[in-house]
Protein backbone atom coordinates (compact mmCIF):
# COMPACT_ATOMS: atom_id res chain seq x y z
CA UNK A 1 0.00 0.00 0.00
CA UNK A 2 1.49 3.51 -0.61
CA UNK A 3 2.25 5.59 1.92
CA UNK A 4 1.72 9.10 2.76
CA UNK A 5 3.74 10.82 5.24
CA UNK A 6 2.17 13.45 7.10
CA UNK A 7 3.46 16.86 7.80
CA UNK A 8 3.38 19.45 9.74
CA UNK A 9 0.56 22.15 8.55
CA UNK A 10 1.91 25.51 6.72
CA UNK A 11 0.11 27.87 5.38
CA UNK A 12 2.26 28.07 1.80
CA UNK A 13 2.12 24.16 1.55
CA UNK A 14 -1.64 24.38 2.19
CA UNK A 15 -2.57 27.49 0.09
CA UNK A 16 -3.40 25.26 -2.99
CA UNK A 17 -6.05 23.55 -1.37
CA UNK A 18 -7.20 26.23 1.60
CA UNK A 19 -6.29 28.32 3.85
CA UNK A 20 -5.02 27.84 7.97
CA UNK A 21 -7.19 29.56 10.15
CA UNK A 22 -4.37 30.68 12.68
CA UNK A 23 -3.07 33.45 15.03
CA UNK A 24 -0.79 35.62 13.04
CA UNK A 25 2.90 36.35 14.90
CA UNK A 26 1.17 39.36 15.90
CA UNK A 27 -2.21 40.39 16.01
CA UNK A 28 -3.71 42.85 13.64
CA UNK A 29 -5.29 45.12 15.79
CA UNK A 30 -6.08 44.98 19.81
CA UNK A 31 -9.71 45.29 21.22
CA UNK A 32 -10.92 45.70 24.57
CA UNK A 33 -9.00 47.97 26.28
CA UNK A 34 -6.21 45.96 25.08
CA UNK A 35 -6.96 42.57 26.62
CA UNK A 36 -7.50 41.13 23.10
CA UNK A 37 -6.00 40.44 20.07
CA UNK A 38 -7.72 40.22 16.76
CA UNK A 39 -6.54 37.82 14.05
CA UNK A 40 -8.45 39.39 11.65
CA UNK A 41 -10.56 38.28 8.58
CA UNK A 42 -8.49 35.25 7.83
CA UNK A 43 -10.64 33.26 6.10
CA UNK A 44 -14.35 33.79 4.03
CA UNK A 45 -16.49 31.38 3.35
CA UNK A 46 -17.13 30.61 -0.17
CA UNK A 47 -20.80 29.66 -0.93
CA UNK A 48 -22.74 29.27 -4.26
CA UNK A 49 -26.62 29.37 -4.09
CA UNK A 50 -26.98 28.93 -0.23
CA UNK A 51 -26.11 30.42 2.73
CA UNK A 52 -23.08 30.19 5.37
CA UNK A 53 -24.28 28.46 8.37
CA UNK A 54 -22.15 27.46 11.60
CA UNK A 55 -23.15 23.37 12.92
CA UNK A 56 -21.02 21.37 15.26
CA UNK A 57 -19.23 17.85 14.29
CA UNK A 58 -18.73 15.09 16.28
CA UNK A 59 -16.01 13.07 15.21
CA UNK A 60 -14.53 9.89 16.37
CA UNK A 61 -10.73 9.75 17.02
CA UNK A 62 -8.15 8.08 14.76
CA UNK A 63 -4.90 7.28 14.97
CA UNK A 64 -2.09 6.92 12.59
CA UNK A 65 -1.35 4.79 10.48
CA UNK A 66 -4.99 5.85 8.77
CA UNK A 67 -6.17 3.95 6.04
CA UNK A 68 -7.36 6.49 3.56
CA UNK A 69 -9.84 4.92 1.48
CA UNK A 70 -11.84 7.84 -0.03
CA UNK A 71 -11.86 11.50 -0.50
CA UNK A 72 -14.80 13.70 -1.09
CA UNK A 73 -15.48 17.39 -2.47
CA UNK A 74 -18.01 19.91 -2.15
CA UNK A 75 -18.98 21.90 -5.16
CA UNK A 76 -20.63 24.59 -3.91
CA UNK A 77 -18.78 25.85 -1.16
CA UNK A 78 -15.71 26.30 1.25
CA UNK A 79 -15.71 24.14 4.51
CA UNK A 80 -14.25 25.53 7.59
CA UNK A 81 -13.05 22.90 10.84
CA UNK A 82 -12.04 25.07 13.60
CA UNK A 83 -11.45 22.41 16.47
CA UNK A 84 -12.89 23.19 19.93
CA UNK A 85 -9.94 21.48 21.76
CA UNK A 86 -6.53 22.28 22.02
CA UNK A 87 -5.91 19.02 20.25
CA UNK A 88 -3.91 18.37 16.78
CA UNK A 89 -5.52 16.93 13.76
CA UNK A 90 -5.30 14.93 10.33
CA UNK A 91 -5.64 16.85 7.26
CA UNK A 92 -5.91 15.46 4.06
CA UNK A 93 -6.22 16.93 0.73
CA UNK A 94 -5.34 16.04 -2.80
CA UNK A 95 -5.05 18.12 -6.22
CA UNK A 96 -7.72 17.72 -9.10
CA UNK A 97 -6.27 15.53 -11.69
CA UNK A 98 -9.01 15.89 -14.69
CA UNK A 99 -11.77 15.47 -12.28
CA UNK A 100 -10.95 12.54 -9.84
CA UNK A 101 -8.11 13.35 -7.37
CA UNK A 102 -4.32 12.92 -7.85
CA UNK A 103 -2.23 11.47 -4.86
CA UNK A 104 -3.24 12.85 -1.72
CA UNK A 105 -1.30 14.86 0.60
CA UNK A 106 -1.40 14.99 4.43
CA UNK A 107 -0.70 17.44 7.31
CA UNK A 108 -0.73 17.59 10.71
CA UNK A 109 -2.18 20.50 12.55
CA UNK A 110 -0.81 22.30 15.92
CA UNK A 111 -3.18 22.70 18.45
CA UNK A 112 -4.93 26.06 18.19
CA UNK A 113 -4.70 25.79 14.45
CA UNK A 114 -8.15 25.43 11.92
CA UNK A 115 -8.35 25.22 8.25
CA UNK A 116 -10.54 26.31 6.00
CA UNK A 117 -10.69 23.78 2.62
CA UNK A 118 -11.69 25.91 -0.33
CA UNK A 119 -14.67 25.11 -2.64
CA UNK A 120 -14.12 22.09 -4.82
CA UNK A 121 -10.89 20.51 -3.50
CA UNK A 122 -10.57 17.25 -3.07
CA UNK A 123 -10.10 16.18 0.81
CA UNK A 124 -10.45 13.04 3.43
CA UNK A 125 -13.39 13.54 6.00
CA UNK A 126 -12.46 14.83 9.43
CA UNK A 127 -10.56 12.99 10.87
CA UNK A 128 -9.14 14.11 14.58
CA UNK A 129 -6.24 11.98 16.57
CA UNK A 130 -7.22 12.61 20.47
CA UNK A 131 -10.41 12.86 22.08
CA UNK A 132 -13.05 15.15 22.02
CA UNK A 133 -13.51 15.09 18.05
CA UNK A 134 -15.61 18.11 18.11
CA UNK A 135 -15.46 21.05 15.49
CA UNK A 136 -16.95 24.09 14.62
CA UNK A 137 -17.74 23.86 11.38
CA UNK A 138 -18.59 26.74 9.10
CA UNK A 139 -19.78 25.62 5.90
CA UNK A 140 -22.69 26.28 3.06
CA UNK A 141 -26.30 25.82 4.58
CA UNK A 142 -28.89 24.95 1.28
CA UNK A 143 -30.46 22.33 -0.87
CA UNK A 144 -29.17 20.34 -4.13
CA UNK A 145 -26.23 18.05 -4.43
CA UNK A 146 -23.20 19.34 -2.72
CA UNK A 147 -21.30 16.32 -2.36
CA UNK A 148 -18.92 14.30 -4.89
CA UNK A 149 -17.31 11.44 -3.55
CA UNK A 150 -14.07 9.27 -4.88
CA UNK A 151 -13.37 6.22 -3.70
CA UNK A 152 -9.75 4.66 -4.33
CA UNK A 153 -9.06 1.52 -6.05
CA UNK A 154 -5.37 1.05 -4.37
CA UNK A 155 -5.94 2.63 -0.86
CA UNK A 156 -3.46 4.72 1.11
CA UNK A 157 -1.89 4.31 4.31
CA UNK A 158 -0.69 7.74 6.10
CA UNK A 159 1.92 7.81 8.88
CA UNK A 160 3.20 9.79 11.41
CA UNK A 161 6.69 10.31 9.05
CA UNK B 1 -22.01 47.75 43.64
CA UNK B 2 -25.28 45.74 42.05
CA UNK B 3 -23.98 42.09 41.84
CA UNK B 4 -25.79 40.14 39.41
CA UNK B 5 -25.21 36.20 39.21
CA UNK B 6 -23.83 34.38 36.41
CA UNK B 7 -26.11 31.53 35.86
CA UNK B 8 -25.83 28.49 33.77
CA UNK B 9 -26.22 29.21 29.61
CA UNK B 10 -29.37 27.56 28.22
CA UNK B 11 -30.69 28.23 25.12
CA UNK B 12 -34.26 29.80 26.08
CA UNK B 13 -32.43 32.28 28.77
CA UNK B 14 -30.07 33.43 25.98
CA UNK B 15 -32.89 33.07 23.25
CA UNK B 16 -33.53 36.68 23.42
CA UNK B 17 -29.85 37.83 22.99
CA UNK B 18 -29.04 35.12 20.66
CA UNK B 19 -27.98 31.65 19.77
CA UNK B 20 -26.21 29.09 22.10
CA UNK B 21 -24.20 26.37 20.14
CA UNK B 22 -23.75 23.58 21.12
CA UNK B 23 -24.95 19.44 20.19
CA UNK B 24 -28.47 18.24 20.54
CA UNK B 25 -29.17 15.15 22.32
CA UNK B 26 -28.61 13.41 19.20
CA UNK B 27 -26.91 14.60 15.72
CA UNK B 28 -29.14 15.57 13.04
CA UNK B 29 -27.26 13.53 10.76
CA UNK B 30 -24.43 10.76 10.69
CA UNK B 31 -21.80 11.53 8.32
CA UNK B 32 -18.42 9.73 6.93
CA UNK B 33 -19.43 6.37 7.29
CA UNK B 34 -21.51 6.82 10.73
CA UNK B 35 -17.94 8.25 12.61
CA UNK B 36 -18.84 11.75 12.64
CA UNK B 37 -22.34 13.20 14.04
CA UNK B 38 -23.28 16.19 12.33
CA UNK B 39 -25.21 19.03 14.63
CA UNK B 40 -26.40 20.56 11.59
CA UNK B 41 -27.29 24.88 10.68
CA UNK B 42 -27.10 25.30 14.54
CA UNK B 43 -26.84 29.88 13.91
CA UNK B 44 -26.42 31.71 10.91
CA UNK B 45 -24.27 35.06 10.59
CA UNK B 46 -26.57 37.79 10.29
CA UNK B 47 -24.51 40.16 8.58
CA UNK B 48 -25.76 43.49 7.27
CA UNK B 49 -23.28 45.33 4.19
CA UNK B 50 -20.18 43.31 4.58
CA UNK B 51 -18.57 39.85 4.14
CA UNK B 52 -18.52 37.11 6.82
CA UNK B 53 -15.48 36.55 7.81
CA UNK B 54 -13.61 34.05 10.28
CA UNK B 55 -11.53 35.68 12.80
CA UNK B 56 -9.16 34.51 15.93
CA UNK B 57 -9.43 36.53 19.53
CA UNK B 58 -6.77 35.69 21.78
CA UNK B 59 -8.26 36.91 25.16
CA UNK B 60 -7.10 37.25 28.26
CA UNK B 61 -8.75 35.06 30.83
CA UNK B 62 -10.81 36.83 33.32
CA UNK B 63 -11.94 35.54 37.07
CA UNK B 64 -15.62 35.91 38.77
CA UNK B 65 -16.38 38.29 40.52
CA UNK B 66 -15.87 39.84 37.63
CA UNK B 67 -16.38 44.08 37.50
CA UNK B 68 -18.33 45.16 34.26
CA UNK B 69 -17.76 48.74 33.43
CA UNK B 70 -19.25 48.74 30.03
CA UNK B 71 -21.26 46.88 27.05
CA UNK B 72 -21.39 47.09 23.59
CA UNK B 73 -23.31 46.31 20.45
CA UNK B 74 -22.92 45.64 16.65
CA UNK B 75 -25.60 47.38 14.60
CA UNK B 76 -24.41 45.77 11.46
CA UNK B 77 -23.84 41.93 12.35
CA UNK B 78 -24.15 39.31 14.43
CA UNK B 79 -20.99 37.74 16.56
CA UNK B 80 -20.17 34.11 17.13
CA UNK B 81 -17.53 33.09 19.46
CA UNK B 82 -16.67 28.91 19.45
CA UNK B 83 -13.91 28.49 21.96
CA UNK B 84 -10.97 26.25 21.11
CA UNK B 85 -10.40 25.10 24.11
CA UNK B 86 -12.45 22.64 26.18
CA UNK B 87 -13.52 25.21 28.70
CA UNK B 88 -16.10 27.72 30.17
CA UNK B 89 -16.39 31.43 29.73
CA UNK B 90 -18.08 34.46 31.07
CA UNK B 91 -21.39 35.51 28.73
CA UNK B 92 -22.92 39.01 29.41
CA UNK B 93 -25.54 39.81 27.58
CA UNK B 94 -28.15 43.03 28.00
CA UNK B 95 -31.84 44.07 26.67
CA UNK B 96 -32.19 47.86 25.28
CA UNK B 97 -33.94 50.06 26.71
CA UNK B 98 -34.71 53.00 24.68
CA UNK B 99 -30.71 52.69 23.04
CA UNK B 100 -29.42 52.28 26.27
CA UNK B 101 -28.55 48.75 27.65
CA UNK B 102 -30.76 47.61 31.31
CA UNK B 103 -29.51 45.12 33.73
CA UNK B 104 -27.37 42.94 32.40
CA UNK B 105 -27.51 39.39 32.67
CA UNK B 106 -24.65 36.78 33.24
CA UNK B 107 -24.33 33.10 31.92
CA UNK B 108 -21.52 30.33 32.23
CA UNK B 109 -21.30 28.25 29.46
CA UNK B 110 -20.71 24.54 29.67
CA UNK B 111 -17.27 23.23 28.03
CA UNK B 112 -18.19 22.42 24.16
CA UNK B 113 -20.47 25.43 23.68
CA UNK B 114 -20.58 28.43 21.75
CA UNK B 115 -22.47 31.05 21.53
CA UNK B 116 -23.87 33.36 18.97
CA UNK B 117 -24.75 36.78 19.77
CA UNK B 118 -27.23 38.37 17.41
CA UNK B 119 -26.83 41.77 15.48
CA UNK B 120 -27.06 44.80 17.55
CA UNK B 121 -27.63 42.99 21.21
CA UNK B 122 -25.99 44.75 23.77
CA UNK B 123 -22.88 42.41 25.49
CA UNK B 124 -19.62 42.83 27.65
CA UNK B 125 -16.39 42.08 25.92
CA UNK B 126 -15.06 38.26 25.43
CA UNK B 127 -14.33 37.15 28.78
CA UNK B 128 -12.62 33.82 28.81
CA UNK B 129 -12.32 32.19 32.24
CA UNK B 130 -9.21 29.86 31.90
CA UNK B 131 -6.12 29.81 29.43
CA UNK B 132 -5.80 29.92 26.41
CA UNK B 133 -8.43 32.18 25.79
CA UNK B 134 -8.40 31.87 21.97
CA UNK B 135 -11.82 31.47 20.24
CA UNK B 136 -13.09 31.64 16.85
CA UNK B 137 -15.02 34.12 15.69
CA UNK B 138 -17.32 34.49 12.99
CA UNK B 139 -18.23 38.04 12.55
CA UNK B 140 -18.84 40.95 9.84
CA UNK B 141 -16.08 41.93 7.75
CA UNK B 142 -16.79 45.48 6.32
CA UNK B 143 -16.51 49.21 6.46
CA UNK B 144 -18.23 51.48 8.65
CA UNK B 145 -19.13 52.24 11.97
CA UNK B 146 -20.07 48.85 13.62
CA UNK B 147 -19.65 49.74 17.26
CA UNK B 148 -21.58 51.18 20.00
CA UNK B 149 -20.02 51.46 23.77
CA UNK B 150 -21.81 52.21 26.53
CA UNK B 151 -20.06 52.66 29.74
CA UNK B 152 -22.27 52.43 33.09
CA UNK B 153 -22.30 55.29 35.55
CA UNK B 154 -22.30 52.21 37.93
CA UNK B 155 -20.37 49.35 37.68
CA UNK B 156 -21.90 45.87 38.30
CA UNK B 157 -20.01 43.03 39.98
CA UNK B 158 -20.67 39.47 37.96
CA UNK B 159 -20.63 36.85 41.06
CA UNK B 160 -20.67 32.95 40.88
CA UNK B 161 -23.85 32.61 42.81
Amino acid sequence: MTEITARPLTAGAFAPFGTVIARRPEPDMLINQGLCGRHHDLARPDIVNGTTGISLFDAQPRSLPYRLDMVERHPLGSQAFLPMSETSFLVIVAPDEGGRPGTPLAFLTAPGEGIQIARNIWHGVLTPLAPPGLFAVIDRIGEGPNLEEHWFDAPYMITAG
